[in-house]
């Protein structure tokens, strides 16, 4: 069985989303060199967005935490179209986790845990990333987070 | 006629204010090898900030839009005081667009097309940029949007 | 005397704290190339938070910066645990500051500098930073400041 994460992908049973389209004049992924910058990822199932509000008023913790699950699936869609297989990823640099919350709100890495948890299980221990998470008043089209991804990749 | 950035950006007729002037102890931008990462951009003209508010609340999303314009000009003008020319741009990796909103505002990918739709313009559809929108809470001095900008360019 | 940062650092008589350790599934520093990519930084001492609340809300301005400062010793922690020492740095691409904020907040700058001139007094004018700085709604544990530093290195 293989050890790369598209063998880890598999036997986690993770069924990934149809890669994100842009909302605008933009695009998705930029290659310089051996890095590959992501826009940010959405919670989305296609144009579809199951899950809006912001979570510690609207949604819950939980609620968060599996919408950035949601989200980081989605990435991981973007990156497996971009790079051909995620097997070529040789590291991950930095995850930005943005999630809407209104200013009592405490329990950040719970939700972004939600996201980083199903990076460690697909590119394993040796490839864990560095973490910003952040909560904001608003995120584009009301979901409740949005994730940030920068990816060093063999050619 | 011109094909490069320098070209187009006269063909659109558009003028760039003074570069920015940064507010603080750091610099408006780092080169790195081919990577120059720009500090966050404001829609200033010199040190003159025409509008002022939130999107969504004091103001409106075209107003928000319209501030997204005038805080590209300004990185715009950044990048050529920093490299000579705009043409030694060779690609946008990304273009982060955080504005200052409340928590019910959803019009996100309409306020940074007025950023994003300059940079097309500007750059052509070759270079187009990765992009990362976020609404936050308040911004420096009052400004309804900030820019970051990481370019690629030839020495 | 060493002009170098370990002999400014020493100068100055700052003491830095122990180096952060991760919430989650994450690291604290990630090196690719030359460059090394921090997890956002908050103002901790070992586990403690000992200042908690939005500026501008529960805490001043001042408090704010001091914060800051607060932050970025932690940030020069993790610099030296990870690079063994803060003499290896040759450039700081990148300051991100990170603000929890209300809407009305504008003394950004100030709170940055509590960031900012503690860098400028360790690395020397030469390696002044690009600088972003952002109002958030939230932010992880209820902190003030959270940094996002990304620097150059010697290996």
């Amino acid at each position: 069985m293989s050890t790369g994460a598209e063998g880890r992908l598999a036997a986690l049973g993770l069924t990934l989303p149809p890669p994100p389209q842009p909302f605008g004049s933009y695009v998705e992924a930029v290659r310089i060199g051996a890095m590959v910058y992501f826009s940010g990822m959405l919670p989305a199932v296609g144009h579809d967005l199951p899950v809006l509000g912001r979570v510690g008023a609207e949604l819950t913790t939980e609620q968060g935490h599996d919408a950035a699950r949601m989200a980081v699936l989605s990435a991981l869609a973007a990156a497996k179209a971009f790079l051909g297989s995620l097997d070529k990823v040789t590291r991950v640099a930095k995850l930005g986790v943005y999630i809407a919350t209104v200013g009592d709100f405490r329990e950040h890495p719970r939700v972004a845990d939600g996201a980083s948890d199903v990076l460690r299980a697909v590119f394993g221990d040796e490839l864990l990333s560095g973490r910003v998470v952040l909560g904001v008043a608003s995120l584009p089209l009301g979901v409740p987070v949005e994730l940030e991804l920068l990816l060093e990749a063999a050619d």
